[in-house]
């Protein structure tokens, strides 16, 4: 298929374009390469937040407040919305509760639903074709809202420059409800509903997570190379009221004092060589996982070591190293 | 190192022994491969049950229930949690609160949380690890509890003889909030919470859904393939009181029923070359991205290859394609 036609019409700013290169991506991977392949050049504008919190955390409502501000400022704004139970619609920037279609498009706000979908290539491959097709639309700023628990979750937010956390004041269940990966992470902490009693010491007790993360030693040169900024950035810490809007100042005031410590200290090309890695890692997974499924599914040899760890004489670790043999990866 | 001491305390029953092979494969995938290694043989005598619910269907109650059900049968049960919210504790089932510990073990009851830890190569291959030690620990029945609207649970469900869904009397956002992927599989629905108005017009709204299903041709090989069950068994659908045990009963027959299908049906058969195709899946996928990433991070060429990306002339896509030819894995 030529995708020429909603492509040029995406470049101009077509929500319908866009919404149609959105479901050919996420169906089909070869439609997404293709798409990709061709929009690449006009991407890297979009500046890409995620956000996360623990369900009751408020942040369908936090996100409308922060897209109404950036709409206040001329932007134009893109949301991606990971979570599966998520509420937030395209009613709820508009003041109702119409439940959420795939694609709501107004007033300079795109929204797309990624949740109850079987994403080919995993949810992170397919969330980050969606941000590039969003930023090629011409999208400044690109909000993707996850619910912060999930395996694949942690890898959707290597492309996000700058991670949010959302925190409400209680009993701590939502910091715990958070996966690890995510806190590691995350630039800034926000407690939401800080008109609730117990604000302060939430913020006290992010303080103290921090505190204890200062001094853990990782280990690991990994998270030293992938996350050059946990040692450059101490994540700021903030409170705000959803419903009000009260406080949302400070908050994008420290938004944009992270862009501009990306910029200054030269973490920026830190991070887009990591998002490169990382979605091309993505991609690759996916494509190397096509492989050895069909071969796992056709290949005679194969069906002979699944009988075999049927009868309890081959393990499955096994049968994969003789299955790499094949491959003629053995090596290296 | 050397497992065989822990591994014979396991295979005993030792709990002790159990935890701490858990969190050695849980850590070191090399680790987990050599545990594999020794007690695949005597693995495959414990039944599997995935059970699923979003949050506020009441799982940990049920799956309370459920197991003093089980323990009075005699039985011997793991518990793997997989939910990240899940409220399910050792506590709980001694009928406090206590906060679950990485590891709970009492009167024949084997807890294991899986939840916001970063599992090493997924969180099906570990989860498929934990049930196999499980499984050699003596498990008769592994009930392994996730939230059902994560990637990865579709994977993880894949093993388990019997999936059970859990709703509740209510507007129908626990239908949609569960993956669509995991319905297809289901074998079992629950509604609990059968005190509630509304009971019964949950239950006619699974048989709408199921109809429709029924209807639904599946136009992939890969489904039928995979999920050769569907066209076999007609899910059952039941109602129950977590907190009084009403309707528990009729609960336990339709699992005894479901696992008798399998057998005289063959599609038992079926289901273990699925389970070992899918764990020997899980387990490349880690290694093949293991070298990649390897290969990422070190390799001069590929270095070259991301600058290009960083200056929009090269996009991700083209570059896995460009790896996949240096690994010699382009054609087939």
């Amino acid at each position: 298929m030529d995708y020429s036609n909603f492509i040029s019409l995406l470049l101009k700013g077509n929500p319908r374009a866009a919404a149609r290169l959105i479901t050919f991506a996420e169906n089909d991977i070869a439609a997404a390469e293709k798409i990709i392949n061709s929009i690449y050049e006009h991407t890297g504008n979009a500046y890409i937040l995620g956000i996360t919190g623990a369900p009751g955390t408020g942040k369908s409502t936090f996100i409308s407040t922060l897209t109404k501000s950036y709409i206040a400022q001329g932007k134009k704004i893109g949301i991606i919305c990971v979570d599966p139970t998520s509420p937030l619609t395209g009613g709820a920037l508009l003041g109702d509760r119409i439940r959420m279609k795939q694609n709501f498009s107004v007033n300079n706000v795109f929204i797309r639903s990624m949740a109850n979908r079987e994403q080919l290539g995993g949810l992170a491959r397919a969330t980050e074709d969606v941000i590039k097709i969003l930023d090629a639309y011409g999208c400044d700023i690109i909000i993707v809202e996850t619910v912060g628990v999930g395996q694949s979750e942690v890898d959707i937010f290597k492309s996000a420059q700058t991670v949010v956390v959302l925190l409400v004041p209680g009993l701590g269940d939502d910091i715990q409800a958070i996966k690890s990966g995510i806190m590691e992470i995350t630039d800034v902490f926000v407690v939401n509903k800080m008109d609730l009693a117990g604000a302060d010491k939430k913020i006290a007790e992010i303080k103290q997570m921090l505190e204890f993360r200062k001094n853990y030693k990782y280990d690991s040169n990994e998270i030293h190379k992938k996350y050059a900024k946990i040692e450059l950035w101490t994540p700021e810490i903030t409170k705000v009221n959803s419903k009000t809007g009260e406080n949302f100042d400070e908050f994008l005031e420290l938004i944009k004092k992270h862009e501009l410590f990306l910029k200054e200290s030269g973490v920026i090309t830190n991070y887009m060589k990591n998002r490169i890695t990382n979605e091309t890692l993505q991609i690759l997974k996916h494509k190397l996982t096509e492989k050895v499924e069909n071969l796992l599914n056709s290949d005679k040899e194969i069906g002979k070591y699944i009988d075999q760890a049927i009868q309890k004489s081959l393990d499955p670790y096994s049968m994969a190293n003789l299955i790499i043999k094949m491959l003629g990866l053995e090596k290296e």
